[in-house]
């Protein structure tokens, strides 16, 4: 049987264009790497801003919203933060349009005195906030969220990996001491891999960044890392540990419990859009998506096999009722998500529809199950038996009381441990020199290269650099030091010192 | 007893603000005229945007997400839209920052080719996308909708009311056939009035905008209007058929059955966080807001009366459980929202915190209360007798068995009945002449006017200009003209011509 894509995944890139595309996920817009986001695409961000939502609350964070224009003269404030930021910022110099000389542009008397910029990240705005809201410990810990729209000019685009503009959220908190603090920037990295890994799927390396590659102006950035099907990493999240560095240019400081100022610790925190496509890379296959059941927009189609036919209304009343029975199942805590497809198209243009788009179980109703009590279905995560395609045939009763949730979690599981296999496959420790580095990433870019796990001696500054620019050679970066460590360690494979550290060296999305 | 707010709704403008703020809804920020959504005021916005979202999904539509930035070449192809919105929107000119004499500022060499306007509403990016998708007659109607923030740029902002930068949904579909267009129309303002009276408990007229007070594009205009508790009006909601005109400046086409080429038309429709400000001047009273249970972040508040004495941890206990077996009924179809509140502040306190932002209903747990097995709560809409606080107090065991779902029912009742009532008493008929009209909203401009509801000819072009400037003397505006007409008319107020409709005219914000 045909696959339904017409690119497989040795051609990884294009691979992913064409899952992106034919699964209805996302396009390309006018507007230079601005993309737009459609109903299946939209569909998944809307379940993963549900459920992420609700762990965010549950460790007590509480949601607001910012002015997404931010005044320049915030922004010149932290120097560290202007460095990183400065380069790709979409900035807004006008307030109003005006006809000259036939063409409409931005009239010159509506300048702006102060340009105003389009939020790449908000520490600048909310730490203004913090400052008025917080005066006495008591006003601590200080736990916020924002669900937003953040702008980066991006030169190279790609589909929800790297946009001008991307949705995400953001935490900001402010905390009495440094211990809080930093023990709020661990809580919310794990809140991310245990989303990544039991609602995505998809396993990842938590773990802290080397010095490089933090956020500008962190003293600490934490992130976790997830492996793509070609071998690649994609950093998933990130948590950072500010310090006092935003407190001391923002002014946002409180009375401490012996009458004196003292500046807060504060931490910030976010995912994005840019999930979606590591769930893409983690999970689909030559066929296309695959979707955890936990974030499909629908777990369950149904699809009718109509042939204009008088028995077509039996069969539609058939799959009318079973719909209404799935929809009442829970699974995960919550309602199963159930579609009976109407569109006036071929039962076997919709069947192909739903595999490229990844719904976990696809169920092909026809005369026959009806007459007979039964449903056939098949399973997305095991579609296929080495070129066919598996349809199950099983009793209507029994898939609705027995099956149909079991397999939803089944299917949930399966796509984990498959991933989880391939990433622990995939790090090879033992490499104790550069030669052996080079060796691991020679050969074509388009070869499936896994990480490797070596040991530092944690260099510093102009050393680090050295580091750094020789990992680029091969188009590696240090993705993190994964926070569980082993008590020993082999000498540094950069320097020949003492190692201290373990850390994951990659290429990288 | 004294008022929780220091000012009364005899000084409205000062009262509302004051509500906000007590209320702690939401503040101005360092950013011109746009606002920060305080975690209470955002809670009310995710309560409506989820009841909303729910409603806008079951009549068919599909959430999507475009780029907020569009193109400036967009924005001028069509005609009446320019003219509407031309004046007052953010331009993006530059994408990078860059350090120049010292100082940080747009980068002279990342000017934008094209200037980007940053969305004030989405017809124009959006009606390119659907020019892209629909090619046949299958692929209509196309249902969308989308939650996004929107910027319009404003001279005199108001929280919530009118804000550079607000959050809203916008619908919009394309269809076949004119009738379809326009019974989608006029379907999403059902919506809308429905919402708003079942769920915000603020009744509304739903009507037709007239010819003035169209959207720019427009074909009709149909709105949703509540009455403030000042009297004025304040346009809620908005649905416009847009004929073909965006269409055809935007080649939105499908082939027809009989193979030939045909423009679709076009609908769009939305509402906004100003809801919340209708939702505060609805039903807020002198001691601050008065949330209506459907949407309130928290309906039930316990308040634990703690005196740092050894029964205090029987209060909490008791406190505790009381919010568990709470937080397990179900009301509106939701689990009921209850927060036990643990802040670090004295109880009286606590109270009239949640008095000024609404809470429904505010429990008072003392010693003497968890020693008998009692709770002792307050309504919020039904505060006071008198001046005296009203506090009952009921068996802990049937008011979680029997009062709490009932009373937040009738919280949600009661709220809509005092809005109706005033609404109803305060539209006046049967003002035929221009000296009534006079007559009726004399006085000054601080007095609770109402609205009245007249007869005309519904003039069009320069005689609809001269009403207008009429009309604007008394600083009044048409309305709408409300969907339930009479089957006869008086002659018109304003022409003296036969009348044909009847409208609502009145001050507004």
């Amino acid at each position: 049987m045909q696959r339904a894509l017409d690119i497989n995944r040795s051609r990884f890139a294009d691979w992913y264009q064409a899952v992106v595309r034919d699964a209805d996920m996302a396009e390309t817009s006018p507007v230079r790497g601005a993309m737009v986001i459609k109903p299946w695409g939209y569909g998944v961000w809307e379940q993963i801003q549900q459920e992420l939502d609700r762990r965010i609350k549950a460790t007590g964070h509480e949601n607001c919203y910012f002015p997404m224009f931010i005044p320049l003269s915030f922004i010149a404030k932290e120097a560290e933060h202007v460095e990183g930021f400065a380069k790709e910022m979409a900035i807004v110099t006008h307030h109003r349009l005006k006809m000259i000389d036939g063409k409409l542009q931005p009239d010159p008397e509506a300048k702006l005195e102060e340009p105003l910029v389009v939020r790449p990240t908000s520490e600048t705005i909310i730490g203004d906030a913090f400052a008025r809201w917080i005066k006495s410990h008591r006003d601590l810990p200080l736990l916020i969220n924002q669900w937003a729209n953040v702008v980066r000019w991006e030169m190279r685009p790609r589909l929800f990996l790297r946009t001008t503009e991307f949705l995400w959220q953001e935490g900001h908190t402010a905390h009495a001491t440094e211990a809080e603090a930093v023990e709020e920037t661990r809580k919310m990295l794990e809140v991310y891999r245990s989303f990544a890994e039991d609602v995505l799927a998809m396993p990842v390396v938590a773990g802290e960044k080397p010095e490089n590659e933090r956020f500008p102006g962190a003293v600490n950035t934490y992130s976790i890392e997830a492996m793509m099907q070609d071998g690649k990493a994609l950093q998933a999240g990130t948590s950072h540990f500010l310090g006092t560095h935003f407190a001391e240019a923002q002014s946002i400081k409180f009375q401490n419990d012996a009458g004196g100022m003292d500046f807060c610790n504060t931490t910030s925190w976010g995912v994005s859009t840019r999930l979606i496509g590591g769930v893409i890379m983690t999970h689909g296959d030559d066929d296309g998506l695959r979707l955890p059941p936990a974030i499909a927009p629908r777990q369950i189609v149904v699809v009718p096999m109509l042939r204009d036919k008088p028995e077509d209304t039996e069969v539609l009343a058939y799959c009318e009722s079973l719909v209404e029975a799935l929809g009442k199942l829970s699974v995960f805590g919550q309602r199963v998500r159930v579609l009976l497809d109407l569109k006036k198209i071929k039962s076997a243009e919709k069947r192909w529809n739903w595999v490229r788009r990844g719904a976990p179980i696809i169920i092909e109703i026809g005369p026959r199950d009806a007459a007979g009590g039964n449903i056939t279905y098949m399973r997305r995560d095991t579609l296929r038996d080495g070129d066919k395609v598996r349809s199950i045939a099983v009793g209507r009763q029994e898939f609705i009381e027995e099956k149909a949730v079991q397999l939803l979690a089944e299917i949930q599981h399966s796509l984990y441990s498959e991933a989880k296999a391939r990433l622990d496959a995939n790090i090879k420790s033992g490499v104790t020199d550069w030669a052996g580095v080079e060796s691991y990433f020679s050969g074509s870019d388009e070869e499936f290269k896994g990480w490797l796990r070596i040991s530092w001696s944690k260099p510093s500054g102009a050393d680090l650099e050295k580091v750094d620019a020789r990992l680029k050679t091969l188009k590696l970066t240090i993705r993190n030091a994964p926070s569980q460590q082993p008590d020993t360690f082999a000498p540094c494979l950069f320097t020949g010192k003492p190692g201290v550290e373990e850390i994951l060296i990659a290429r990288a999305y």
